[in-house]
């Protein structure tokens, strides 16, 4: 790595000894913005369609956000779209604003008047980059030029709010705040507020966003706690915060942001949105929750949140994701599991509302959730390692039943022997229960099919296998070489077989390479898995069939 | 959800107005101490075994970690094995400082010491849960007895490693100090150093966990400048940080806790551990390195690290993850793809060492990564889109090159309509372009394979297809009916054609349920997929041949 003092610059403090934020705390929740539609969805490889759209808008709506950035219908069709469907079909409460992001150029402006016409109380987020580096390298322009950007935008967006007449609310964004110098970001603001004239009654919303993250979270909250002593007009201001999580410390930035006195929080749920994601409100809401706090979000159900967060961004939620990731109510340690049990036994007696258990911050339940405690097995023999080995090590892909299925062969042997089974010895008992069998009574020899000449499309099959040490051959029918042959195989041992999923894949690349194939069958008592490998694909599967028929006979 | 106020507590502020850590920098690197082999693979599903534990932990050595906890060897035998293999076996560097962690009990105490015997300079860190609640429901003691066992424990340690008279030092940690009352833990703490009699030589490590996490990161920060004040022997201790996330806010609390005055930090690789994890020291490490600060670990090859987690951990690491994640050098949107241009142009042109991109806060070439513009789809028509519908719509499983193969198709289609292609067109474009191929000149009929008679192992194949309209017989030679199919339809067409994978699998259930087979050939001018779907999955394959030959001829 280069070095890094030569390379990179430390982040400018605040001069302010003086703050107060550190002494305060967090007693209720900020205005929450969902802006999932917008930074959100403009961050996924494969941006959200109509249908995946609707389905993150009703989530947010349900979960009681009051104010959504739906889109930035000016700079997509499908936005704009989604806007006009909000407003004409969308039923969205009378409570709800939809919140749409504009960049400050006029036909811009114009388009996204376009997209909200008929919309009961829209607000228009307008911005621009104010950074000391945009202005140098994107925009070649000085402080007055960036100024009047924003100006020219503020006066002709409260000039067509005025003429279309709606309950129309403003939003101003300098962007890239945290790049911008302090009296500059409030030069800006205080012009746009002269343009704007907020009243009580129709406050305008200053969003100082985090749009990179550039520091520790204590001078983002020094620096909203000194936006927030020298604006103008503070009374008829909502200072909103917009973090990212560039340096993993989002949460803390928004936090330490609310504690400096900001009123409005816009975010994601968990997190999703441009590079490393923006904040993440889920976490933001449960973590009041647990301090006492009511977020007015609710995230009783967080497994449909997890579900629609799943589908609409197509991006998986991490293990260990705070509050809703598959590990998090996990105790693993014995220790941890005993402190668990007796401090749910002494809630249980103790005839008190409050929760105290330790090693869970939150009650699983609260949040539609159940504590899971697992024990440890100390080998490799967890269905997930097994099944990485042998994907990494020898190219086979088990499908999920066979894993677990195979899993507890193993574990046996783990428990038994009592200590470690290597890569190779699981790929060696792989082979042996299912492929190789020694002493197994059947073994597949060779087959031929033929077409059924009485029925259109069935198959004969005639194949010759070995029958605790004798050459037999059985027949069978079939619409294809499997099913006649299990066919021909249920009739011969009199135990009724039948497929029940099945996949191959070749092990190496060509023709000329292996096929593996795992087939799962059903009989009288219950499922069970056969494998074959053969360089042809048929026999492959014929030898799997014979290797579930010997496990089941 | 139940109300806030009435089933949760605010955790308690510290009365600190003259606290100093806000105004303070990181301005050096902490002492570093990785616990991916303890507390990180002790929170796995399945915890590492010795090939896992070996890949981390040179690892860890190669990156420049000084001091490795390797195990919790008394309660588990893989972690004596591998403690013992460190020192047996492992060739660890004499800088690098093996720690081993044991709760204070005799008999652990003296097993430890067998899994250390011959190590050099190792560090024994032993604890005990301190914390109001575990003293009430867990231990049913009060603090003068959890006292007692924290000090007969240090009193044991150091009176065997003075027997041993080998260069120990030694780690006390209150378990759950974040549920501990300040002046409880004060006073344990200063009981333990009593004992140990740590010297400016050999220092003695009290360790401060935020086990759970249970507060804002300011709060932390001010416990542990309490604690630093009020400490006996400050100058012969090292104080440091173990963090977890359950808040989401790790990275903050040890950044304000090393502002507070902490020496050293406790963590994992990109944040691995129990329940949300321990913290991430490659983001902590990073975050320094960007503000200018020597983070004293090598991080510049992130994949290598990247690699050895997903491998030891068997997790993966998220998109958004910071500095390492998928997704994290991405822009998406072409304003910001705009200005890291201009960013980077101005960089080339200032002839300045110092990096100034807007976006993106590393250079991402200073951790071995690249820059990646990612064009906007305003479509599901993405690779990973299209791979998603037909999967989750129509039970698909694509391989990757025929996703990108198809993706190209699909997005030709996207810019020429100029909207969203829907799931069932995404799925008949499918169909038409590989399976029914309205118009192509082949098309399969039947089959038969006999054993060929020359040849053992051989069979001969002859086929029935339909050549522009005509049914033909064609034959050939191979190891199977794949195999010779293909050379018969080589010699017909007079086109080499070979396979170079296949993948074939059910799409619904049941023997009687169709195959689909994805035929990925060889021929002169290239490579390119065919697909058939049959209920015989022999027919299948052979379909997927003819389905490539005509998009070759």
């Amino acid at each position: 790595m280069p070095i890094a003092s030569v390379k990179y610059e430390p982040y400018q403090k605040v001069d302010l000894h003086d703050r107060t934020w550190p002494s305060k705390s967090i007693d209720k929740a900020p205005i929450w913005c969902s802006v999932d539609l917008r930074d959100g969805n403009q961050a996924l490889i494969d941006p959200m369609g109509h249908d995946r759209k609707v389905r993150m808008f009703k989530l947010l709506v349900d979960m009681g956000f009051k104010e959504i950035e739906i889109g930035f219908p000016s700079a997509s069709q499908t936005d704009f779209d989604f806007a006009r469907w909000c407003i004409e079909e969308g039923g969205v409460p009378d409570e709800v604003d939809l919140q749409v992001l504009v960049q400050c150029r006029p036909e811009l402006i114009t388009r996204t008047f376009e997209a909200l016409q008929g919309a009961k109380t829209p607000i228009v987020h307008f911005y621009n980059s104010t950074s000391e580096l945009q202005r140098r390298v994107v925009f070649a322009k000085d402080v007055p030029g960036i100024k009047q950007i924003a100006t020219d935008a503020a006066k002709m967006i409260t000039d067509m709010a005025a003429k279309a007449g709606g309950d129309f609310r403003f939003q101003y964004s300098p962007e890239s705040f945290t790049g911008t110098e302090l009296e500059v970001a409030l030069e800006i603001c205080n012009a746009v507020t002269e343009i704007v004239k907020p009243t009580p009654e129709n406050k305008l919303i200053i969003n100082l966003p985090s749009t990179v993250e550039m520091s520790t979270p204590n001078i983002y909250a020094d620096r909203i706690e000194w936006m927030i002593r020298h604006l103008d007009n503070r009374e008829n201001l909502i200072i909103s915060l917009h973090p990212h999580n560039d340096r993993g410390t989002g949460i803390a930035t928004t936090e330490l942001g609310l504690l400096a006195g900001a009123d409005r929080v816009e975010g994601t749920l968990f997190g999703n949105g441009e590079r490393t994601g923006n904040v993440d409100i889920v976490t933001l809401a449960l973590n009041m929750f647990t301090q006492g706090v009511d977020p007015e979000l609710d995230c009783s159900d967080i497994n449909r949140m997890k579900d629609v967060y799943e589908y609409s961004n197509q991006l998986k939620i991490p293990e260990r994701h705070p509050y809703v990731g598959e590990l998090v109510y996990t105790a693993f340690s014995g220790s941890h599991q005993d402190a668990i049990n007796k401090g749910m036994k002494a809630i249980k007696t103790a005839n008190k509302p409050l929760w105290e258990v330790p090693y869970l911050p939150i009650d699983p339940q609260d949040v539609g959730r159940s504590y899971e405690a697992i024990i440890r097995i100390n080998s490799q023999s967890g269905k997930g390692g097994i099944a990485y080995v042998l994907q990494a090590d020898y190219g086979l892909h088990l499908p999920r039943p066979l894993q677990v299925e195979f899993s507890q062969d193993i574990q046996a042997i783990t428990d038994s022997e009592g200590k470690e089974v290597s890569s190779n010895r699981i790929h060696e008992r792989f082979l042996e229960r299912y492929v190789d069998q020694p002493g197994a009574r059947l073994k597949f020899v060779d087959h031929q099919t033929f077409p059924d000449t009485e029925v259109k499309g069935r198959r004969i099959v005639e194949a010759t296998i070995i029958d605790q040490g004798k050459e037999v051959t059985i027949s069978g029918t079939g619409n294809g070489p499997v099913d006649g042959f299990v066919d021909a195989l249920s009739r011969h041992i009199g135990v009724s077989l039948s497929v029940l999923d099945y996949s191959e894949h070749s092990i190496q690349r060509g023709s000329n390479a292996s096929a593996i194939c795992y087939m799962e069958m059903e009989h009288p008592g219950g499922r069970i898995f056969g494998v074959g490998i053969n360089t042809n694909i048929v026999a492959a599967s014929l030898e799997a069939v014979v290797s579930a028929a010997n496990r089941v006979v």
